[in-house]
């Protein structure tokens, strides 16, 4: 708790304050939790996991972790109060922190909730409220501060592009590490493959994979996300030739990166071939379009077209932000179903992949820097042949 | 897709249709999706992951995955429309739906959403619903079906219990590896406890660890949850003695354990050796009324009174119960906050733990099967000393 010195959090929250003014928002409060996570609560505080954080339009802000230590470890904020001191109840926690700062029972006010409380949730605490602060108004929005917080984290600042640079860095050394391993002249169990990116990337200071690595072999490679995410089955068999997919990313300071590369094996059937080249020409497409101004529509429209024209479509978004959560804005979606216009300073995947049931999946995906003039690629996947 | 056959997952459908009809329901909606997770999808689908699942109160299941292929392999559900039909957009799914089934525009209906809904999306939901069909009622409410579902899954089948007792018997297993690895007489980082637990599960079988391992050496232990969760400090280092904590547990099928030991190293001072003892008492003492018939919070309420003699509490829960999820209920809180009457096939964790700055922390958990005449401890975690 280091409220003295401006921080990174202090200046963001002073952002949010503004909004929080501008849409008579006077109290935003919002939660991460096991079932709901909200990184937005780390990035204006600083504290890593579940807790309530309560901002005010004045900036001031409390935090209610559910682990005191590591909130006096991590979180740099004005205030902490344990998530105990009200048994861990939202409803509780939300009238007592009113009542610690000394709002009166007859006070008018607005406070928001991050758009994604559940429904009951909301109701509860609106009736919880209603009884000590009858003119205490609960707003939840699509369009309200949260989400306009969700907005900022599309553009990182330097401070964060160190952290996602960092990542990139050390998956690029994985990359390289993982070519080596894939190049041996064996069957490679999924498992191997899996945890040998684990031990790399913590080696080089990586907190760890930032979610399950998928490595599925050629049997089980037509699947998106295959499950279990790896297992029993064999890179490099040379009974099973064909399209094995490596889909992982690593957390560097809460941070992440996300790569997938594609392992193809033996003489390629045409299909195969068909589909490899069809994925980088799709990538190419969306590479060539990555620059300030572009809108994430217009590039995912550009990559279905490519497709198109062999009759086949994607089965998932082209890409999608990266930072303190895994998948963040912008999307890059179809133009009705919305995005963002591409701006300095965002962090995004490309990621086309094409599956057959049969044929096998190709999916190749980096990290991709929009800069001032154009785009920087930050990783190094690619397609890998052995 | 296999409906012909009657399967676990129709049995548990069936029961959740007549509950349905009971409460005038006539279609439930669960989603699994990653900033919501339900295991009640896979609970009465078989499916492992992302998808919405439609339920009708006449028995009927439709699934409509992200995933097709997964949902091939996994899914025993009538039908299966894939998401991408829908844009992947929650309320084009539901509408396509509901015409796919042929609802008339006029037709009256109740459909219930699962409790843990966004507000937001339940309001735009309603919002599009309505357009289509200006009589079909929205609910999401806490006691509704989707409640119910998570009161069933409390008390496994023998299927379930099969599943639940492979998890721990490998649970078992690493534990007797790493008390061997444990007991070498040198600083063992946090990183390589924590990575042998993953080898040494998969080696067995599991299909990984169920959340990201604990491993906090004496420097970190103080936390309940330290962050990061595992890194460079060590265990069994001289410099500096005391409580290491080192929590678990590993998927079988995707049921899950989970276990908690204490790694009590060098001379123990007079305060740690106290908080150990502490922990032990409170911990025999919530075995001895885990009984069909006790209710949660009864023995939530024992073991803090062990606590409180001492002027003492414990900053979360005495325990929860596992399955598909890691914790689900019965939760062990105090009265005030809610809980269950344990009944014969329950398996929930007991895992009081306490934690000093200065001091560190003390955690022991087990997972326990609740029986006919009383409980049998599957898992064998324990305090180490080394």
């Amino acid at each position: 708790m280091k409220p003295e010195q401006p921080n990174p959090f202090a200046i963001r929250r002073q952002r949010v304050a503004r909004k929080m003014q501008e849409q008579g928002v006077s109290i935003l409060l919002l939660e991460d939790a096991e079932h709901l996570r909200d990184p937005s609560v780390r990035y204006l505080s600083g504290h890593p996991q579940d807790a309530l954080l309560f901002l005010r339009s004045d900036g001031h802000s409390l935090l209610v972790p559910w682990d005191v230590p590591v909130a006096n470890l991590h979180a740099q904020v004005e205030e902490i109060l344990p998530y105990n001191q009200f048994d861990r109840q939202l409803p509780q926690a939300v009238v007592g922190v009113l009542k610690h700062w000394g709002i009166n029972p007859s006070e008018s006010f607005n406070m928001e909730l991050g758009g994604q409380e559940p429904y009951v949730t909301v109701v509860e605490l609106e009736q919880s409220l209603k009884k000590e602060f009858p003119n205490g108004d609960l707003i939840c929005r699509k369009e309200g501060v949260s989400s306009y917080i969700e907005e900022c984290r599309q553009i990182k600042s330097e401070e964060e592009l160190t952290f996602l640079e960092k990542a990139a860095g050390i998956t690029n050394e994985v990359l390289h590490s993982l070519e080596k391993l894939l190049s041996e002249e064996r069957p490679i169990p999924e498992t191997e493959v899996a945890l040998f990116i684990e031990i790399e990337a913590r080696k080089r200071g990586a907190e760890g994979t930032s979610f399950q690595t998928i490595a599925a072999g050629p049997n089980r490679s037509f699947a998106i996300h295959a499950y279990p995410t790896f297992g029993s089955g064999l890179f490099k068999d040379p009974a099973t030739p064909g399209l094995s997919i490596l889909d992982f990313g690593i957390f560097y300071q809460g941070y992440t990166s996300d790569v997938t590369l594609t392992l193809a094996c033996g003489t390629l059937t045409e299909r195969r071939r068909f589909l490899i080249d069809l994925v980088e020409e799709g990538y190419q497409k969306a590479l060539s379009l990555c620059k300030p101004g572009m809108a994430s529509w217009e590039i995912a429209e550009a990559v279905q077209a490519v497709f198109s024209r062999h009759s086949l479509s994607m089965p998932h978004s082209l890409g999608h932000g990266i930072g303190l959560a895994v998948h963040e804005r912008p999307f890059f979606r179809l133009k009705k179903n919305g995005g963002a216009v591409l701006t300095p300073g965002m962090v995004v995947t490309i990621e086309p992949g094409l599956y057959e049931e049969g044929t096998g999946g190709v999916r190749l995906e980096n990290d991709i820097l929009i800069t001032e003039t154009g785009h920087r690629v930050l990783t190094e996947a690619k397609i890998l042949y052995g």
